[in-house]
């Protein structure tokens, strides 16, 4: 029996990055990978996982780690259970995904010792997952590794990060606790730096007030993270969001870091070559992550009678950029 | 002595139109076209206006009627003035050209009987001519004929329209309103529908109303006019900007069209496949009108102590799209 079972659901560039470094952190790991198309599947089956150290742009002569680990769609994984061995499902698809089927085979999936780990971007997701999932077997991660897939089967690990776990509410005495110490164990073998977050909720809101000041504007100027806050009117907007979302979470009783509005500057700064994972969406004519993101603030604030009015602008723009993909002149 | 002199300052497709059609309508009139390139003044000097009816698209094939005005740099202009002959200056550019050496050089074009007619969408105009022109030789007029330029000497009449002229402030005493009929006089002969109009302000406040919700979310969304309304989020943002200028219009004591919103409904209809002036200054790279329709509305709002946040916002936005046009991704 090996150590703990990993199911990677979703086979984007972070779960191809988190499948393909489990699966070669050593034998003590089970890893599968569930995909929605079939195609993907065979692809992912005759081609394994390519994993690419660095950027696209710079690494293209490089050869890189095949790892082949097993791969099915969602409805053929999980389905024997072997007592004692912990499971992890780590969720790796967008939000837009959790429609009431995804989580339906997602509940179908779990055993006795199954755990669920969300690694979604944005807030609401739990709330789909416990119609059908007990809260209890919830975890939430908030990663800040970098990825990109080149295709369906490649994916480069384009900047070293760190990873946050933690249960929906803390909880000591639970045997979450227990399993979150594994997955750590487990990420950290793999070459992830990881930490345990008695708070997990103030990360995710962290994460998420930076999301929803970059993306969005990003998405709708069209331009890279770096430009962001050179365009003052842009800086002025950003300032904007990021207050009103602040205002939110203060309104939720969440302690945000103090210093949110510096580090949110430095993710400009960091990662200033990029184009956010919204721009990239719509670019491509996908549909984004805005729902999760902003969507989720203003639902939010609906609930509390607060009006997020630049948040529900710029909501109202990226939905319109969504629809009119196919038509812009 | 001609009937009345017209100094047409500004050749764009509105300048070159109204140049065209009045020296088109007869002997009676004299009229010149003031310029601020040389080049241009050179082009239509050698080649003249050419005026053609209908579309770009359409009537490539026929044959446009030729007019030879007097050109000149705007500092050649004005000098000479016959006594008695009424003198009117339109000023067709955008409010952007408003700069003080502008506003010095129509000033000094300006004899006795000279009268300048502002042409400019949005607000605020009038207070930058102000500060050099007499409140009291400032007509308004607003006007829905269509008009495109194919070149620096081509224009296109795209579709007929309606002129509404007044004064700043309405007083049947003024020698103001005899300026206004003999100009009505002048554009109707020269085939332009004209209306005198009490209360212009009421005019320009319905048309910078339409123009501050057509104009800013064409040019974010990249969308022609008539997909503005198709788009569900899109009409959202429409009828949220509309309703807060209105309110700034009801703050004001404008009484504006109880259907107004119907009739900017209609415009997108009727102008379904147009790219929206604004959205055509952002894709060339242009500086872009929302300084005189969004930003005169923010301003006014400021003036009250009101805040139009929807509008703060695209103003922002598009502020930002002109400052990334070189840099959009």
């Amino acid at each position: 029996m090996s150590e703990a079972r990993f199911t990677i659901v979703g086979a984007g560039s972070m779960g191809l990055l988190f499948a393909a470094k489990l699966a070669l952190s050593g034998h003590a790991l089970e890893v599968e990978v569930g995909v929605k198309r079939r195609e993907h599947k065979e692809a992912l089956i005759a081609e394994g996982i390519k994993l690419h150290d660095g950027n696209v742009d710079e690494g293209k002569d490089k050869q890189p780690a095949i790892v082949h680990p097993a791969i099915g769609l969602l409805t053929e994984l999980g389905q024997a259970h072997t007592l004692g061995q912990v499971h992890f499902i780590v969720l790796t698809v967008k939000q837009s995904a959790f429609n009431p089927e995804f989580v339906r085979e997602i509940r179908a999936m779990m055993g006795p010792e199954s755990w669920v780990v969300c690694m979604q971007n944005g807030i609401g997701h739990v709330e789909l997952l416990e119609l059908e999932i007990p809260r209890e077997r919830i975890l939430l991660g908030i990663t800040t590794e970098g990825a990109m897939k080149s295709s369906d089967v490649e994916t480069w690990h384009t900047g070293k990060g760190e990873t946050s776990l933690g249960a929906v509410v803390y909880n000591p005495a639970s045997p979450a606790l227990a399993a979150q110490k594994k997955l750590a164990e487990c990420l950290e073998r793999a070459g992830f730096r990881t930490f345990l977050s008695k708070d997990i909720t103030r990360r995710v809101w962290q994460k998420l007030v930076i999301n929803s000041v970059i993306n969005p504007l990003t998405a709708i100027l069209q331009v890279r993270n770096g430009q962001l806050p050179e365009i003052p009117s842009s800086l002025q907007l950003m300032r904007e969001l990021f207050d009103e979302a602040m205002a939110m979470a203060a309104a939720l009783q969440l302690k945000l870091d103090t210093e949110l509005w510096e580090q949110l500057l430095e993710v400009c700064r960091k990662t200033a070559g990029n184009r956010s994972s919204m721009l990239q969406d719509l670019q491509s004519g996908r549909p984004t992550e805005i729902e999760a993101i902003t969507g989720g603030l203003v639902r939010e604030a609906g609930k509390m009678g607060m009006t997020l009015q630049t948040h529900q602008t710029v909501y109202r723009l990226v939905k319109a950029l969504e629809g009119s993909a196919t038509g812009r002149d």
